[in-house]
C-alpha cells in the first residue's frame, strides 16, 4: 500500500538531491581542525552559509547554524532577555498562536521572572491577529522584544510582519525594539526577503524543507547582539559552540539551492489544497477550514469536521495509509485539544474536531482524490455510528 | 597519497556499520507524530535509548539525546545554576583543564553572576589533579556542583572520579552536591559504569565514537532535576525540545552496540601509542610527553618537542598527509598556546611546542612507523634551520 503523507508541516522527507548528498558525503572532519580534513569540513559549512546568505540576501556573518528551529527560537528569547532587563522591567510581545518553542519558553519566563512581563497578543478564529493589541501594548509599555511567527504551523495563517514592523518603528521612541520571527514553516512557501520584512532575528529548520533533521538557521541582523546559549569552542564565531553537524548543514545548503524554483510548486500545491477543500465542503456537511478567508500558507488546511474526533479520524486514516495530524506534531499524543485553536476562540469540542492536512512537493492530484474519498467515507461511517 | 589521521580526539570517522546505516536509513518521520511514519521514527529513538541504557546500565529515562557534548555540558551547568542559587551563594568546583564548554561556560557565569563562585581546581604537569584542593574547597564552602571531566582531551589524563565522589560524600553534610563529568573522550576507551563512578550527570558525543556529528547524550541520574535549556515541544520528556535528529541518534545506537568489543582495540592502540612514544624519545632529543607517568587514555599522546613550534610542525605534517593537532580542535586557528597546558604550569614557549597525536581504531603499525619517520625528519630539519 502506497502511503500518502499529508503532514508536511510536521516534517518533510529528504529530496532526491538530499538523499544523494547523504549517500555521497565523506567529509567527516572536524570543521575547527586546521589540517586537510578539517579544512574540507570547514569549506562545507562555508559553502552552505554562502548559499543561505545569497538566497536570503544577507551577509554570511548574519547566519548561524543551530540544531533546529526550536533551538533558534530559544536562543533569541533566552539570549535577549537578560539584556532587555538591563533597561528596567522587560516587556515582550508575542502571540497566543506561536509554536511551543516560543510560546512555552516565554510563558515559563513570564511565570518565573518578576522582571519580565510578556504580553500575549490574541489571535481570533474570525479576525486573525489583533494588530491593535500590538500597537496598544507598544504605546503603553517600553517593549524590548516582539516575537511573532510569520506563518502558523497549525492553521497556516500568515501574519503581516511588515505591518508589525511599522508599528514597532512608529512606537519605538528611539529605543531599540528587537523583532524576531519564527519562520520555520515558510521556507519554499513564502518569499524570504529578510531585509524587506524588517526583522532582526528569524528562525528556520532544515527538516521542514525536504532536508535533514538536526540543523536550523538563526538569522541575526548585523550589529544585533545576543547571549550565546551554548558556550565553549569558538564555532559560529562564538555564537553557538559545539562541533558543527556537517552532514545536516551540507544537505541544508544543497536543498536550499532549489529555493528559487519553488514558485510554481507553491501554486500547484495551492490549487490541490483549494480543490480538496471545495470537494470536502461539497461532499460533507458541517465542514469548515481555519483562516480560510485570510492569507494562508498554500499547503496547509486545518479542517474542522462536526461530529468526529480528530484523533479517531487520524487513526482511521492512518490504517488506510493516509498520514495527517490533529495539530502540532510536538504535542501529538497529548489528548488535550490544540491550545492554539482554543486560544483562537474555539470551544474544546470544536478544537477536538480538527484535522490538519498539510501538502508537500510530492503530493499528487491522485493522492488528494483518494484522500478525499477515504476521509468522506470515514466521516460518514463515524457519523452514522453516533 | 593515503592520509594518516591521528586526530581522533577532535573527531572520528564513521565506522563501516554507521556508513551502511546512513545509506540504508529511510525513517525520516517526525518522532512526535502519532501516525505510521511518526511511530517508525519514534521507535528508532527508543531503540537507541535502549541500547544506551543497557550499555551504561542505567534506565532509559535517565538518558536524554542532545545535539552533542557541548550542549550536554551546557545543559548541566546552565540547568543547575539557578537551582543552586536558591540555597544561597552557589559554589561550584571545576578544573582548569576542562573542555571549553565547561570551563568557558563556568568562567562566564563566575564573571557575570555575583551569586556564583567557581573554584578552579589546579592540574599540574608534574602531579596532575589537585584532589586536596577539591577536598579543602568542599570543607570550606557549601558546594552545590562539582564538574570534573573523566579524561582530558588534550593530554589524555584520566581523573579519579571515584576518589572525588568519596570526597563529595564525606563533605556533603547532608546537602545534595551534584556531580557532573564530561566523559566525551571516554567512549570506547574506558569502561562506562556510571553507577560505579557515582556521577549524577555525564556527557557524551556521537562523533567522538565513530558515529555522526549532531548528537550527544546527557545522562541524568533518576530523581536529579535540572532546568531545560531548549523548551517547547514535549520531546525527551520535556528535557530537550526540538524534533529529534533521527539519523544521528539511530547511528549512535548502531555504533554503541560495538562498545562491548572495544577492550582489545584499547590494548592494541595503547601498544601502538607506547611504541610511538618510545621511538620518538629514542630518535629525538628534547622530547617529552604530558602526563606520561599517570593514567592516560590509551590513544592519546601530547608530545612536547623542544625547538619546534607545534603549528609549524602540524602544517608540515599535513603537507605529507599526516593529520595531528596542537590542542583542542575547537581552539584551532587560535595562535595562542593551549590554555590548558599553560594552566598546568607550562611556559607559553613550552606550550607552543606541543603536538597532540590521538590514535584511532583504523590506525596501523605502518601508519605509526611512517608517522614517526616523517615527524623525526621534519623536526630535525626545523632544528637544523634554526
Amino acid at each position: 500500500m502506497k502511503r500518502v503523507f499529508l503532514d508536511h508541516n510536521a516534517t518533510t522527507f529528504p529530496s532526491e538531491e538530499v538523499k544523494s548528498a547523504v549517500k555521497e558525503f565523506s567529509d567527516w572532519g572536524n570543521a575547527s581542525s586546521i589540517h586537510g580534513s578539517g579544512r574540507r569540513a570547514r569549506s562545507k559549512v562555508l559553502q552552505s552559509r554562502r548559499v543561505v546568505s545569497e538566497l536570503f540576501k544577507v551577509q554570511p556573518g548574519e547566519i548561524t547554524f543551530t540544531s533546529g528551529g526550536s533551538e533558534s527560537n530559544n536562543i533569541v528569547i533566552r539570549g535577549l532577555i537578560e539584556r532587555l532587563k538591563e533597561r528596567g522591567r522587560a516587556h515582550v510581545i508575542t502571540t497566543v498562536s506561536e509554536h511551543p518553542s516560543v510560546f512555552k519558553t516565554l510563558s515559563i519566563i513570564n511565570e518565573n521572572d518578576p522582571d519580565v512581563q510578556v504580553h500575549f497578543c490574541p489571535v481570533s478564529k474570525d479576525t486573525g491577529l489583533n494588530y491593535d493589541f500590538i500597537e496598544k501594548t507598544l504605546k503603553e509599555h517600553p517593549v524590548g522584544l516582539v516575537s511573532v511567527m510569520r506563518a502558523n504551523n497549525e492553521t497556516g495563517e500568515v501574519f503581516d510582519l511588515k505591518r508589525i514592523k511599522s508599528l514597532i518603528d512608529e512606537n519605538s521612541g528611539g529605543e531599540k525594539i528587537y523583532f524576531h520571527s519564527d519562520m520555520v514553516q515558510t521556507l519554499g512557501k513564502l518569499s524570504i526577503d529578510l531585509k524587506d520584512l524588517g526583522v532582526d532575528f528569524a528562525s528556520f529548520s532544515a527538516h521542514k524543507f525536504y532536508s535533514l533533521q538536526g540543523s536550523g538557521i538563526l538569522y541575526h541582523k548585523k550589529g544585533v547582539g545576543f547571549d550565546s546559549q551554548i558556550t565553549g569552542g569558538g564555532q559560529e564565531k562564538g555564537r553557538r559552540a559545539g562541533t558543527e553537524n556537517l552532514l545536516s548543514i551540507h544537505c541544508f545548503g544543497v536543498q536550499l539551492k532549489k529555493l528559487p524554483q519553488t514558485g510554481e510548486k507553491v501554486q500547484s500545491i495551492e490549487k490541490l489544497r483549494d480543490s480538496m477543500e471545495s470537494k470536502l465542503k461539497e461532499k460533507l456537511s458541517g465542514v469548515s477550514f481555519m483562516a480560510q478567508n485570510r492569507e494562508r500558507l498554500s499547503n496547509t488546511s486545518m479542517a474542522l469536521i462536526e461530529g468526529i474526533h480528530g484523533e479517531t479520524l487520524l487513526m482511521n486514516l492512518d490504517l488506510l495509509g493516509f498520514e495527517v495530524s490533529t495539530g502540532a506534531a510536538c504535542s501529538s499524543g497529548n489528548p488535550e485539544p490544540s491550545p492554539v485553536l482554543i486560544a483562537m476562540g474555539l470551544s474544546p469540542k470544536e478544537a477536538s474536531q480538527s484535522v490538519r492536512i498539510s501538502l508537500g512537493w510530492e503530493t499528487t492530484q491522485e493522492d488528494i482524490d483518494k484522500f478525499v474519498e477515504n476521509l468522506v467515507n470515514i466521516v460518514q461511517k463515524i457519523r452514522d455510528l453516533n
